[in-house]
């Protein structure tokens, strides 16, 4: 048996790379959650990506119930792991409920390496995994503003939104890229001399831009991700932060 | 009068995302480097690009000669900028010979957002800019050794090879993605506690991969790189190194 971890890109079909519909194809079954931590919108995604570029017809599609993470451990960690080895369990069981599997596909969202459980919990069903890479969310970011990452030939961080509360500004960088920050951290820092390019749903419908002085920007940020959250039921953002910016955005 | 910069991921041609190919084929123009900075093999990719994915019989492809950066510029900043405004004026004239070009469109390696000219060249010309997203060198080589970019939770730092050889490991972070490394700068640090993931042509025809510990893996990295270059003739590397390794990679 062996293990594809797919990544999809940030929320837009066309994300998906011709090496993804290929690896998609070559499956012999794709594991999709079928409810559980996913929201339903999320969920919806992976299947119109099944409908839209899945023409192998022995690929088989298998619905698994997602476990809850038992957000009431007192240790995190404990509760990290103790999570993805329920989640592997099920994979596990989706599998042998499939017999003749030898392929077995996950569709991850954005890229599979940045912030993604799929490749730990793929690591304990000890079958070999293939990795193909998915657009991920600070490129969206920056493509959608039309900015760099970084500035000429200089480094750039990404963190969470956690870190950045409790840690403040980390030595020795200018560019911040930020992302599960459920919290908005960048409220939390002294504006002065920072700039901040937000996005929420970055490459899917309603995708919201904003981007100035922190110090101007962010009340505005504050209030338009919580009215798209109350209106939406569910908000997925990120931000890059840039101190004495080089340049102004290219383009609004 | 619009641009497009398209990201085309890192040499293998099935990188490409279904918006990349129809952000192509929207485009009146297509501008490919046909000779200069380029490498043949380089300019060859993106005429392949175009053979395989162009079905839009409205859109010409035109080729310009890459102007030479002057290496010799005292100032470094300088002669980067004068190289600019010197693409610039090629981007311009190239576009100016062919009337009725609207929307414009550059095949750019990997990210347009990650090290690389396109954008502060494109801004140089005055024109909307659209950006589309295209696969990094940093996932498709975590990617191709199975490996997180991140430890559970925690930041990582994309970064030159000139930085870590200037300024040696930064603060405060225990994993690196080392770019635009001539110099191998990853034989300078003191090797204790570091591991290496490392990838030359990574994505192309003729990946090479190596990982382990730094002590052990240094010498070995230091003596194929020096061999894939001479047989070559080029080399693009890039590699990932983390201190005090959460977990072993995820298969070799
Ligand atoms: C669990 S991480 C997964 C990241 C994903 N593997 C990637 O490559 O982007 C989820 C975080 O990614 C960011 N994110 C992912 N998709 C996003 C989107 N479409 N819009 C804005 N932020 C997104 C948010 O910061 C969110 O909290
Ligand atoms: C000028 S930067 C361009 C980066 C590009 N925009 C990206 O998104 O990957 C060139 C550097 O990217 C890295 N790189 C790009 N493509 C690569 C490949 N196929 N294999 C290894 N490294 C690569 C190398 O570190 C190289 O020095």
């Amino acid at each position: 048996m062996e293990l594809l971890l797919i990544g999809i890109g940030t929320g837009n079909p066309e994300h998906l790379t011709l090496q993804a519909i290929r690896a998609l194809n070559s499956a012999d079954l794709v594991l999709i959650p079928s409810k559980g931590a996913e929201k339903a919108e999320l969920a919806h995604l992976r299947r119109t990506i099944c409908d839209e570029v899945l023409t192998n017809p022995a690929t088989r599609v298998a619905g698994f119930e997602m476990p809850r993470r038992d957000a009431a451990n007192p240790s995190y960690l404990d509760g990290v792991n103790d999570w993805h080895d329920a989640v592997a369990r099920v994979w596990a069981e989706t599998i042998a409920a499939h017999p003749g599997a030898d392929r077995v596909a996950l569709l991850v969202w954005g890229d599979p390496a940045l912030y993604d459980s799929s490749l730990r919990i793929a690591a304990r069903l000890g079958a070999p995994v293939t990795v193909i890479p998915g657009l991920m969310s600070p490129q969206v970011l920056t493509a959608a503003h039309g900015i760099p990452l970084n500035e000429l030939g200089a480094p750039f961080l990404i963190t969470t939104g956690r870190r950045l509360r409790e840690e403040g500004w980390p030595e020795g960088v200018d560019t911040l890229v930020v992302m599960l920050d459920g919290d908005c951290a960048f409220a939390t820092l002294p504006p002065e001399g920072i700039s901040i390019w937000w996005g929420a749903y970055v490459g899917m419908e309603g995708q919201i831009l904003d981007h100035g002085p922190l110090a101007e920007a962010s009340p505005r940020i504050l209030a338009t991700r919580a009215a798209a959250r109350a209106t939406r039921g569910w908000i997925m953002d990120i931000y890059l932060l840039r101190r004495c910016a080089e340049t102004e955005p290219v383009r609004a």
